[in-house]
């Protein structure tokens, strides 16, 4: 095998059902990829990562190039050894991250050169070198270096951007070393116009790659836009390669998504949300800083596997995150990531089954009914 | 069974080997206590405490009572339901944090009035409101309400001290409600001073307690005065209950008070140092935040067989350890405790054997050995 595999294994409606194939495992999709930034998913052990049903997580290039370095991870044995996670891994290229930087960094048709804020260091990222480093790391999926436009963006600007964006995946493409089990994802951009996102997914396509992701999404715009977006897309990706949504989402907007075609998913929405005492369940979000749960015996999510739903009471939750207990991020974020993977296997499940929009439905008027009255 | 049980299995000199049979299961001691202050022990889920070895945790009743408050934790279930720690409990009577307090509280004849920190309030500690509380949590081991006395102090003040607590010492004892594997300890106190030690063993001993702890100590003083004390002390204890050293300590603390004829053990040192980046080996402390660590492959200890040195290297420790991140508490707090427990575990075959002198050598000798040489 070349580059990673994907096979079909089903569909309801836009709806698939898959498998990729990389050279540290499967994922079955619609897979949901807990985020790792600097080599861990906060407040998890990777025993605990993979018990929540995850198969593979992401990690962001531009972290571990400023610390610890790639050079190290490298030394140290790759990504994989280092954080200790044997599964897949997908890298993203780092520059979602570098633009952000505004004025501490330098765009030009090479690439972008920035300072590091940790120890002031100049850095370059080209396509050569993103690619270059994320083979490095070790990755499964290596991401092209793309430019993310911000939103609102005026059609020329996205146009620009585009163009740019183009001719830095053909470069990508060219600086990628084929292994077997290794891929590479080109990135659909193009902002909110259809045109443009056809006229991205088209050179992307010619260029050729192991799956297709869809970026510049989830940067402020609502929901509605995303999906008419995601509309004028998906249908013009090839059937027999992953498509990513990158850094979606809410449980509504990966349901819409999944409906509309999308197989992968990131987003660091399950584990923040567990850092700060907020819980998603299939009744929505519960925020445990809430006084109402103190004195609350009943778990969080009576039909929840998790750890804190199966040993913890609300009134408990409640109490470790007022006190600011590091025990509240780690059940919170394996109680979240949970869910999300429960959802993804319900959605999967319900494609296998020809029952998508059933199972959606259902789902949707769970996340709209609210939570459980207070005791 | 009245109270708790201790079996004698066998000593070593005056190094002992027993059982304390407790409502809640067995503690095979010489003991370790992990704490958890606030109804966790810091980063770590009641599960990963078990995977340590910890048979016993400590929970504080001062920070309890303040949050999130005896009447809510009884509706609960009691400590063990909310905490999800269904093996025993001990938890202290408050005196020691509340004392601490200094213009913030106001002592008499009576007890101890102070302020919450948290919420304004006014609470209240006597002999008996100390032991009602505990009670209320569902402790298996109670302790009596003592003043603490700081270090150095003077001798009539350590005799007036000392009287206060062994007249508060009656009082709980009155106040103490007997239950099958429920136990109530006396505390001795009186500084360094070895006639005030031999007082309070023997009025502590006509008073009658489960089983007898030794306060006032790990305060500031150096380790040959502790031991000083010890030496004075726990040849006036009963030899059919219990010994319990409070707040103690270092690894050679730990040795060194086993040999002196102590059972049971509480400390922050391994769970507090486990989130500033400071791990126990047995060839001494190693401080993971330093740089030597930055590339190297190798594990933390070898010979260990907790989750940070199965799975990660020096290299990713320090880098977690670095970035703030969430797992470097987990991993090395994890790790602390295994190793605390394995020394336990240790000290406990030796004493079986026969052995103590030998093995207390050769630990002591690996820990003044420093840790392994830099790659």
């Amino acid at each position: 095998m070349s580059g990673i595999g994907f096979t079909l294994l089903g569909s309801d409606g836009n709806a698939r059902r898959g498998r990729v194939t990389t050279a540290h495992g499967t994922i079955e999709t619609p897979a949901f990829m807990p985020v790792g930034t600097q080599a861990t998913v906060k407040a998890m052990t990777p025993d605990d990562v993979r018990a929540t049903g995850a198969e593979i997580v992401l990690a962001n290039t531009y972290h571990l190039m400023l610390r610890p370095g790639v050079d190290r991870i490298e030394r140290l044995g790759g990504l994989h050894t280092f954080m200790a996670w044997p599964r897949p891994i997908l890298t993203d290229s780092g520059g979602y991250q570098v633009m952000s930087l505004g004025a501490l960094r330098k765009m030009s048709e090479t690439g972008v050169v920035f300072r590091s804020h940790i120890d002031g260091a100049m850095l370059e990222l080209t396509p050569e070198i993103a690619v270059d480093v994320q083979r490095r790391l070790g990755s499964d999926i290596t991401m092209v270096l793309d430019e993310c436009t911000s939103y609102p963006v005026a059609k020329d600007e996205a146009a620009r951007s585009l163009a740019l964006t183009t001719r830095w995946a053909k470069r990508s493409r060219q600086a990628f070393v084929e292994r077997d089990g290794y891929g590479l994802f080109g990135i659909v951009q193009g902002s909110v116009f259809d045109d443009l996102r056809q006229e991205s997914a088209e050179a992307l396509i010619a260029i050729g790659f192991d799956g297709y992701a869809i970026g510049g999404l989830a940067v402020g715009e609502e929901q509605d836009v995303m999906f008419t977006v995601l509309d004028a897309t998906t249908p013009r990706l090839p059937a027999d390669r992953p498509r990513y949504l990158m850094g979606v989402g809410r449980p509504e907007d990966l349901i819409g998504a999944v409906e509309r075609g999308v197989d992968m998913f990131d987003c660091v929405l399950p584990t923040r949300s567990g850092r700060t005492g907020q819980a998603f369940t299939p009744r929505g979000t519960v925020n445990l800083r809430n006084a109402r749960h103190a004195d609350d015996p009943r778990p969080l999510d009576a039909h929840c596997a998790c750890v804190a739903c199966r040993q913890f009471s609300r009134g408990y939750l409640h109490h470790v995150v007022k006190a600011g207990e590091i025990i509240a991020s780690m059940l919170l974020t394996s109680h979240n990531l949970a869910y999300y993977q429960t959802l993804m296997r319900g959605l999967r499940d319900a494609i296998a089954a020809g029952r998508f929009q059933a199972f959606a439905s259902e789902a949707r008027a769970g996340l709209a009914q609210g939570d459980i009255a207070a005791v």
